[in-house]
């Protein structure tokens, strides 16, 4: 590539990968990148299936997001983005399969943010607020700048995925998220965010103590019921499925009209590059349907 | 159709479809025939393709399993069966996308017989066995012969298609049965069945005081490791995911390669017509693949 006369660019990219025009093309994407998602709608019209790590585009305004799978639909290729959410858990693929079949999305409740299970888990007397999202950073769970996590912006994200995917026009400005660190910790730089976060260390240790004593757990729980979608912290019981959600683990729970009184549960790996490429690729393997 | 010359027949109806050679045909059974299931192979080699509710041919012997499976893949058809485990839950999709996608199952744990799982959720020191049995037949929940779910034999057929579709070759006769009622209620009719099975009662109700009072739940559990599959009865304790099984639920946990230390978990409605038939019509989307 070194020795090319080329100047690489996505869109000499997409240009070349249109103009070989070869049967059953797929591109694939695994950037966070509104850019390269910027692109799927020409890629879909040239008859080149999108299989997506990327949240971008399913959360872009909803107008975009319809457009996207009208435009796959009548090219009659596929815009695949299981990986969106829960990494290789088959979530999006079973919400497709119970709407297609003709049910009825009725609630949707959902731990969908393995760094923000991680935090909840970890954090205890001996290690305080400060340290477990530090120690989220330090093992790769979290994004370089951990507030993106903490601000509930990423669960958000994936409830109004999984909420369109419900069959309901929703935009992210819809999402009500409740924060549970103070919005100034969001304005300021990354570095102000690591000099201040202690400051809320000994607030958290005695909400904590109180969870606690209540033989209770923290979650950051994605809720969807009656068109309203809101992301926040709960408390739950020992009673409550999301209670034994171990490590980094994600849950998602699909009450619908047929099944109702009890909801289906889905739980596992909800994040990791080894679970995510596996989630791509069985993307990848629906596309050419073998 | 009363009025039609023709006389019925499966052959006549597979031979009718094979004439009309219509481009994406699907034959769908949704019987539980060995019969109807001893023609798909001669459906698929006329590129029709297969969705099935019937565990008859995935169940049959491995070499039957896997010359069918062999036919579609080379006429470019599917041979699809979601609902031969769990109904409309997402139990062989998933398998198949791990499968498929490079990981290795090393555990499979699971419940799978709604009717049993009601069964001992519903035994109590008020309803004795034989009357729990009565209740899961008169509430539809078992088979009329309520021996096909007692025996184990429904469930082994369940574990045996995941091991087969987990990679491995394994016949019906290599699944250790462990009965939890006296064979000799196996081979009388089945009003001898009904006569005698509340003689067992006391029994159970001794055992069932004993495991109560260790705060335990027995399970009819399916269990696929290291090449061996058996189902049997197991007792649960209150941290064992199995525990909170409600009703005639399903729950199964997959632990592979990338699902290691936590295993993926998938739980919900495992029986009834709704979600079978929501299933079904899963499976048949997917043939047509949009």
């Amino acid at each position: 590539l070194d020795n090319s006369e080329k100047v690489s660019s996505l869109q000499g990219f997409a240009n070349e990968i249109k103009a070989m025009n070869i049967y059953n093309s797929v591109f694939v994407d695994c950037t966070a990148s509104d850019v390269v998602a910027s692109i799927y709608k020409e890629l879909l019209q040239s008859n080149i299936s999108i299989v997506t790590a990327n949240k971008a585009a399913a959360s872009s305004e909803y107008e975009n997001y319809a457009e996207i799978k009208k435009t796959a639909k009548q090219k009659g290729v596929k815009f695949l983005f299981e990986t969106n959410v829960g990494a290789g858990l088959p979530i999006i693929n079973t919400l497709n399969d119970l709407v297609n079949s003709g049910d009825k999305i009725l609630k949707i409740e959902a731990v969908l943010s393995g760094t923000l299970n991680f935090i909840f888990n970890t954090i205890s007397a001996d290690i305080p607020l400060g340290r477990t999202i530090k120690m989220a950073k330090e093992l790769g769970y979290s994004e370089p700048d951990p507030r993106i996590d903490l601000s509930g912006v990423d669960v958000a994200r994936k409830i109004l995925i999984l909420a369109r995917e419900s069959g309901y026009r929703i935009e992210m400005d819809e999402i009500v998220i409740h924060r549970f660190i103070p919005d100034s910790f969001f304005t300021g730089s990354a570095d102000d965010f690591w000099k201040n976060i202690s400051k809320l260390d000994n607030e958290f240790e005695q909400k904590r103590k109180k969870v606690a004593a209540e033989n209770k757990k923290w979650r950051f729980v994605a809720r969807f019921e009656n068109g309203i979608a809101e992301v926040g912290l709960q408390e739950v019981d020992a009673k409550h499925p999301f209670y034994d959600l171990e490590g980094s683990n994600n849950l998602v729970m699909y009450t619908t009209e047929r099944y109702n009184q009890f909801p289906m549960l889905i739980k596992g790996y909800g994040a990791g590059a080894s679970v995510t490429a596996a989630g791509v690729f069985a993307d990848l393997i629906r596309v050419s349907n073998i």
